[in-house]
């Protein structure tokens, strides 16, 4: 696969500007600090391909729904995060001549995005119709130390002339949605102000009356002096701006700081929003710009400390994790109960920004091993908060007794997906919302949880998987009939294994939670109930492959083809596009890992031989057309010694975006496999492993590094490992001692004390 | 069921408006004559609610596709037949006041169908904000006898005054599809004119250009004497107008009788189209509505000579299938070689109005025993001049050598459906394209259509089912993977055994017929590929239910909760407006026959205890909530003797519109299946077949019946049938000695003679 952008441990860089590539830069060099964030849309004005994309956390509009055939029981609408006010915008003008990049002669370019101080920068030279030549230098970021506060000092040298330019900081609110399904304007204008120190703009949108609000500020410098400019004021619907026109003098840099506040009605009352947002970028200008950039690095500082994982020896790799970590924490700091994590984080529209089942599967388990157990508990209770929608959804397709069926894609707990095969058949998101209840408790040890929040849920969970078996007369045994497994490659299918796993693991659970909570909750299970979960759980059905370990996808998989993923042209790779849906679907290709999925999730039910060989069945079956396929077989090719294998894996998993290896990257980011790159790393190569019988480490280490380093918190307790191609070292970081099983040995490390062992 | 509207043998009968019946009456009361058709609304204005319609055949638009989410493979535009030019309009207005029935008191009202002559009557009296009482009369026809003529008689009494009226005849062509994806409005104006004597509207389509032009003249008369008038003349966008105003004395009928001629590029140049129309609709003034009205109500007794079928002792059965009967000939007459029949032809917009396999399977066995051979010919031929385009499917879809997939939804030959579960899986259609050959050659002896236009459209849809058959390791035999078979409450099924067995006998005809042509055609088959197809027939797959006749209707079926229909509540009927539709597709109930489907094609493959075993495990699991599903099992219950639960299934299907059963008759009507309703008497009841053995005969009778008759062709010979409770008479009307099994005897029945038997 080719590199896209330069190799750097810390950066990604781009030193050529590609119209052909801007969309896929624009996702890639995204900013944001888990508040709000930008795709890297230029500041000046740019007339090429662009796909411009401003998104606050939390605020969505509910886009009526769009399908060609309706099937009872779509929901009405799809949930989408909007693209809102652009703030970034500076525009830049010479004798009546807009700079443009894409019309003006470009004589040097060079972008990058500094993952370790969390800065957007940008250098170009350009050359006017006139024969002018400018130089421009731009920095911005969302900080990361005041979530409603961005900056961007923008710098502009005159290289061959000196004369007029014109500057034009602005806010924009006519933005519309990119994907909006009727081409509908989803905001209306609540009010707008600017004068010669400030301009703000209050909208809200239609039907969820979601208010923000954005005010700008700027300064303006030669060199370091700051210059007294009166600039004029400008309005229209949905817009602000200042502009004045100022004499450069060739050679020396002028710099328009601008500053930025974003303030919603997620954090604030309608009526305090736009004074808030005033006050916030006063505040911001009286820091002043350094300032600003010297908190919001120093708060990255403070993440990387814990969060980065070290990668010697292979700069790609190095690369590819920081990466995913930094867009990670731009996505999410846990900070804010009432966000989630959109799939494309604030790098894109599509997917709708909402939460998918990737929060509990792959994103709880980074954050329940890097982050206090508060962030972990605020994902947990965010479903907890949906419990009523989720038994609301269920009824609406029939079931009763307050069987809850999460939804695939959601913003406030209401179904919003409308694909039958995904929306009424995807449902084993439901096994992975219970999981995520086990997984917390066992990492944390917080039983006290499921008195509270644990049990409704678990409870309305297995309720529903228990309505969704049904007994089959001919095979004796409960089934599922009419699922769609997480491999999206096969539609309706009966008896999906992973489905049928993880659903009796949920009712399983649920026997088991009912027993621990002596409280007197309405959702405790009654006496019939609890003979009718035995039941089920003694008698599902699974499918298997006679006379072997391996564990069928779905009934009559041994059908199909027996193909293997080499057998596919490479020119027809991906093949989601470029094979019609039913021949993808009647294929044996697996978008990602299916019944591997459960094999990862429940490893310790299964013996490593039992791994390897459902491993060896359908790792070369599978085209990790997905996302959040790679990291899934990562884990289990270095548990069985694959080490090849994971390292490829690896690689695909950490550069998926910054490669583009599935040509989608223009539209955004895959922000929710970025936490499963990073538990390839962990729970992958470095074999760390939470169960209920504690911690336990069996680190390993792809041939091609040096060396490689992480953090992780276990009982609240900071461990670092770092791990050679010999030996490996864990360290105490914390106040108190910690036990664990390394290769297998039960240790005890004191606070501050380390302890090796050689690499096996 | 209670009836919507009296019970009459020849009129449907409506005697009190109710505008929440009002768009049902107007697909029910609809009026066409096979080359353009318009439903039952209102000349006057009407401002309740309506579904206008007015559709000329073979006129379609290819509206951009509408889908949530979007499969490879989905086609770009679904083709739409159009609504287009109103032509009925006639606005009354008394003192500034418009006559509408939403607006005024209504004393009385009588609306009727008169299937016989092929009219649209209503008479009514309506009260006057101003105390004014008025009687209309209207009656309205589409020339059977000239193709492109309408004729309306428009008759107003001022009751209880003498005054002012006036009148506005126009032609109206703002009409726009209710259906359309995005609101587009599908139509551009090429020229409109109006003068005293006549007023032109001539329009044609985006994209596709077909033209239209629409031309309409009148007369008004004082009783029985023509007036002459000045009327003025008005003119807009898309509309043209005449109107005048006259003292109408009191207790006197004025008359405005309206002349419309409408043509299309269908069947004239772009340019002579106008000219045509205008002649068209002098001739028809000149002829007066009095002739014109003759000529129709000839036609169509010429038509009801051979097509009625009469049944004595039950109206509601004698209504019913007339009701059918009418509407078929309405839609399709056979005289235009570009036309094919819409599934709810010119009754509304549903669907698309475009051709479905609804026409090889339902409607060409009607025209295969009704009318003349070059009918049934010329549908066939329609489906080879697609040939090209369902190559080009089919390799979109990734198949190759020549294999064809017809379309499941066309115009043009292109595919325009746009659901994965259909478009791709619901390919049996191929099969009933290769049936309708066979068919059409077993019916008329004609063999060589095979060498000019049999073999390669076989040809091509057995090349298509042979690579879509593979190979199952694990079966040892040929799979079909993936299908969506005709009982359409199942979706992406594995070897749904209709389609693996009309797969296959399509592989097998195909053999035959390329070895019966001598021609060196390019699509005879290859040594090899006669091999390989040799080796499919012989090794295909088939799921049958272990120690039973029942053949499994697809993989699994057993592990689905054993119920009948009679477990679904009353309140939760049809479920396909109440369930939600994964719970639809995991029941086990069944939309349309499916198993019994292919029992009642290859009827002769089986003896009549395996159709009884299967009728008998699938009938009472079937919801027919499919229009296409009660008329096969009329058919199978006959011939296994079930003769109530066939009288049953009969007045379902024949009534199913008048009594609307599903609850969607406001929509259309469903006029494929009519053709069913007809094959359930003739074939089902009367027990006619034609096969390679020639015709057989084993009629039986309900026991309500007195008795029924009916006409059908045999070698172009047409032969009468009556039957009573005791007797079966078999009279030839033909020129030619006709030979046939009665009740398993051979007989020879002379022309001009009849054959008596007693009833078995």
């Amino acid at each position: 696969m080719r590199n896209l952008f330069e190799i750097d441990p810390w950066k990604i860089i781009e030193t050529k500007f590609d119209a052909n590539k801007q969309k896929q830069a624009e996702s890639i060099f995204s900013i944001g600090n888990g508040s709000f964030g930008q795709r890297a849309n230029f500041e000046e004005k740019y007339s090429g391909d662009t796909l411009q994309g401003s998104y606050i956390g939390g605020v969505y509009y509910p886009d009526k729904t769009r399908v060609g055939w309706w099937k009872n029981g779509y929901p009405e609408y799809f949930a989408k995060v909007l693209n809102s006010t652009n703030w970034i915008g500076i525009n830049i003008e010479i004798d009546g001549e807009q700079l443009d990049l894409n019309v003006q002669q470009i004589k040097y370019f060079h972008r990058e995005l500094d993952m370790q101080k969390g800065l957007l920068k940008r250098t170009f030279r350009v050359v006017f119709g006139s024969g002018k030549e400018l130089e421009v230098e731009s920095i911005r970021f969302c900080s990361m130390a005041r979530e409603e506060i961005a900056a961007i000092s923008y710098t502009v040298t005159p290289l061959n002339f000196s004369g007029n330019v014109k500057f034009t900081p602005y806010l924009d609110g006519n933005v519309s949605n990119h994907d909006a399904n009727y081409d509908e304007f989803f905001w209306l204008e609540d009010s707008r102000k600017v004068d010669i120190q400030k301009g703000i703009l209050c909208a809200r949108t239609k039907k969820t009356n979601f208010c923000i609000a954005t005010a700008m500020r700027f300064s303006f410098w030669r060199e370091q002096e700051l210059l007294t400019i009166h600039p004029n004021v400008a309005q229209r619907d949905f817009y602000v701006e200042n502009n004045f026109e100022h004499y450069l003098e060739k050679g020396v840099r002028f710099t328009l700081k601008k500053y930025v506040a974003v303030t919603s009605t997620i954090n604030h009352s309608e009526f305090e929003l736009a004074a808030k947002a005033i006050k916030r970028v006063r505040d911001a200008y009286t820091s002043g710009f350094d300032t600003l950039r010297t908190e919001h690095e120093n708060a990255w500082a403070e993440i990387w400390k814990s969060a980065d994982i070290l990668i010697e020896g292979d700069e790609a790799s190095q690369q590819g994790i920081r990466f995913n970590i930094f867009h990670l924490y731009q996505t999410y700091t846990g900070k804010n109960a009432k966000l989630n994590i959109g799939p494309k984080g604030f790098t894109g529209e599509k997917y709708g920004g909402a939460t998918y089942w990737d929060t509990e599967a792959y994103c709880l388990p980074f954050y329940l091993k890097t982050a206090d157990p508060q962030v972990a508990k605020q994902l947990l209770i965010y479903r907890y908060h949906h419990l009523d929608r989720a038994i609301e959804n269920a009824e609406k397709l029939g079931f009763k007794n307050g069987a809850a069926l999460y939804p695939m894609v959601t913003m406030n707990g209401e179904e919003c997906h409308n694909e039958w095969e995904i929306t009424f058949e995807e449902i084993h998101r439901n096994g992975a919302i219970a999981f995520a209840v086990y997984n917390y408790v066992r990492h944390t040890g917080d039983t006290a949880y499921l008195s509270e929040y644990g049990l409704p849920v678990v409870a309305g969970i297995a309720r529903f998987w228990a309505q969704r078996f049904n007994w089959s007369e001919a095979k004796k045994a409960y089934v599922m009939l009419g699922v769609t497994g997480p491999n999206e490659y096969e539609n309706n299918v009966n008896n999906n294994w992973y489905t049928n796993y993880i659903a009796r693991w949920c009712i399983q659970y649920c026997l088991e939670v009912n027993a621990q909570v002596s409280a007197a909750l309405p959702e405790k299970l009654s006496a019939k109930e609890i003979k009718d979960f035995q039941h089920i759980v003694e008698n599902v059905y699974f499918p298997v492959l006679t006379d072997t370990n391996i564990f069928l996808q779905q009934d009559g998989f041994m059908d199909k083809e027996q193909l293997t993923a080499n057998d596919i042209p490479v020119a027809e790779r991906p093949i989601n596009q470029h094979w019609s849906w039913d021949r993808i679907l009647r294929s044996i290709f697996i978008k990602q890992a299916d019944v591997l999925q459960g094999l990862y999730l429940f490893e310790d039910h299964f013996s490593e031989d039992i791994i390897r060989e459902n491993f060896d069945f359908y790792e070369p079956k599978t085209v990790h057309e997905s996302s959040l396929s790679p990291c899934v077989h990562v884990i289990l090719a270095a548990k069985i010694g694959r080490m090849d294998k994971a390292l490829e894996l690896y690689l695909r998993t950490s550069r998926l975006d910054l490669d583009d290896y599935n040509h989608e990257a223009d539209e955004g980011l895959h922000i929710t496999s970025m936490a499963g790159t990073w538990m390839s790393v962990v729970e992958g190569l470095g074999g760390v492993r939470v169960t209920e019988n504690g911690l336990s480490i069996n680190p390993s280490i792809p041939k091609p590094w040096k060396a490689y380093s992480f953090q992780i918190r276990y009982k609240n307790q900071p461990l670092a490992l770092s791990i050679t191609q010999h030996k490996v070292t864990l360290e105490n970081l914390g106040s108190a001692p910690v036990s664990c099983k390394l290769f297998g040995q039960e240790i005890s490390v004191k606070e501050g004390e380390k302890q090796e062992a050689a690499l096996k």
